[in-house]
């Protein structure tokens, strides 16, 4: 299993609280644990060459992990569109927290994918809503994060195929925060927590949803879809 | 259209806290909002003959409302067995707070219904999370209750067709609290609010759903489902 | 309700056969029996400025019905992004037939809504597989089309909402024909028949369907969707 | 993973035609087939002493495959009971065929799970639909049966979570063929395919699904579910 975690790496540069937090990069702590996972782990960010998404690599990509925030637009639509395909081909897709205003993830959802937001510190608890989905495996009834960025609903998102997870946040709002959704041969897993600025990627829970949803989304490329003009299989 | 509300009516009879928000009981409430949106409403309860719910009455109900808590073992089977039946042929049915556990919601949903629950007078908000939804018509973003019965996931019941709400309790926990079915032709929606100790069924807002939701779960009784043996369409 | 038909009209003005079923072309037969149902219906086609979907034709339409086939291309992606706001926003979306790849229904989708097809005028059954839904109101067991194009499975949608018809083919494909979709506050409905070779939109019961969907696609506007930045409800 | 094959074991007693085809029985052909991909398989019969589900057998069955017919009414309410009970527990349940009348389907579904049907030998074609659903994984595009028993829609059960197969008739009908459901933290799949008088379980494609089915069914226990009185995780 190959997976690749892609990151916009822009506020580690830039912000101390966030570099003291990730001082390697988001990327980088969600690789370290996936491969203790025994999975095979690259990572490629904004700033490379086509965002270090080449063809090369994502030929033998079974799951993108996504995060990105501020620089959704700096994203080329010439990559996106190959990220796209690839996923309609079954590549697995997990889209992490800010990443719902990603291109890919609009693109995938066909909808505005806004939501209210709050950066305020406060506590999210994600209940568990569907406890034998494969990506809810070892996670008992809820996981509390002290301190995360807010959102809301109304999530303006297709109506997920499942809710594994749904948040609850001290200031008053609930969020669909754990969504599955299948499109072509892709799987595609949104999970909400994960604000740059709070240490939610070193939570072993969070880190343990991840794998779980890694391992869920990949999916054997199967055989090849077959579209077109078709000969009848039966007479009449 | 016509709808029945049926109430347990135990509680308002023996509790002078609950009698003093629901004096005639809760069926009563509720039916009285209900002419005011001009629908044609009949109300039935536990310890009428029959529980109320004779033949003649369940033949012309388009929509039967369940309310009950104390006493969903004194229901007869056989009783349940004809609401059921009637489920199945396009009765919409729309079950209410504690009905959770009644025999008419266990057999339909064909899980436990069990959840966590806190009577403790906490703050509940219902999230609207499908704003075009007809149940949701005229819901701006969430309803408040000042004071409710906590119920919190996880809730064990079948993956919705929609979740129209999604409540947050202010000890912690969220809860799918308006949740779409259909089984056979009938439509089913259970609605979480309605502690009986609580004044909820005199709010505005909530009624305003459980008036949406009648409308939403009639449906014309249509041709009769044809089931059995049959002879081919087609030559072969 | 104002309804709006959009159709390519391409076809009808350079093909005798096409032109023989459907001289005014297809948008005005469905109008016109749309009319007969009190529903207030225009049209507009691909030649016209703007499409004829102009913003003050659009600000006041509630359901928008689209067929379109050998010219998807030439639809402006500008008149493109403002009907898909639109639907965001509310306006109900009925996609025919070769629809299926038209530039709005893909980007609403987020696949490539690809299929199997056959053009050899043989028979297609629908049968209903959600009987009570709105859109099969009057329709008893299934609609049977002489003479129809063949679309087979696999179809390259989401998991539809619900799927009120699938279709048999003479040739040994089905497909799935009635699928309901929500986008944002947008309802969407694609119903697969309507070759226009075939007289299919003078079929009486492919009619009603239509009519019945647009009932179901029309959703009263409601309150504007509230995104973006929020305060806190409660403290903490 | 510990696999039990239930069977009715009736028609393969008194009926030459399927003696000749399943001597064993239907559970051996099928539990011989799910050795070889190496699962530990049991079985057990209507005849055999509650109807060899005993408590110590179901206490280590992860995935419980369901095959009956003519004697529905003999199996035990009270064994249909301890057979739902670990379903909402988490053991996987596939129910084939003319199982979908059994009482632990209609138990579970909450409708009456009525089709039609017709014993005429016909082709079926089971095309399908969700290409990277792990029940299809290696299928291609359909599986084709010479002859089967035809089921045909409306088949009265509630809307599917996942539609992995739809099948074709000659005849001229279509079902929904292969359905997914959750109940509790069970998972539950329906197969449409093997009337007794048909060699359908020596199909190797059938039988590749049937133990793709498996392996999805089976879910690791994980923790015990929590219900009941709780106290509040926030101060308010």
């Amino acid at each position: 299993m190959n997976i690749v975690v892609w990151n916009e790496y822009r506020h580690e540069k830039i912000n101390q609280d966030v570099a003291r937090i990730y001082p390697e990069g988001i990327h980088n702590v969600i690789a370290e644990y996936l491969r203790k996972e025994n999975m095979i782990v690259g990572t490629a960010t904004l700033d490379e060459d086509e965002h270090g998404l080449t063809d090369e690599l994502l030929d033998k990509t079974d799951v993108l992990i996504w995060w990105g925030h501020k620089a959704h637009d700096e994203v080329q639509d010439a990559i996106i569109e190959k990220v796209y395909q690839r996923v309609l081909n079954g590549m697995g897709l997990i889209v992490l927290h800010s990443g719902h205003f990603s291109k890919i993830f609009k693109k995938l959802m066909g909808t505005s994918c806004d939501l209210k937001w709050r950066q305020a510190g406060e506590m999210e608890r994600l209940w568990v809503t569907n406890p034998s989905h494969p990506i809810a495996e070892g996670i008992t009834e809820y996981i509390e994060l002290e301190q995360e960025e807010m959102y809301g609903e109304f999530f303006d998102i297709p109506e997920p195929e499942s809710i594994v997870f749904l948040s609850w946040f001290a200031g008053g709002e609930v969020f669909r925060s754990g969504c599955t959704y299948t499109r072509g041969k892709g799987k595609i897993f949104y999970f909400r927590p994960g604000h740059e600025t709070y240490p939610t990627y070193h939570n072993g829970q969070i880190m343990k949803v991840i794998a779980n949803a890694a391992r869920w989304a990949y999916s054997p490329k199967g055989s090849k879809l077959i579209f077109g003009k078709t000969e009848p299989l039966n007479l009449y």
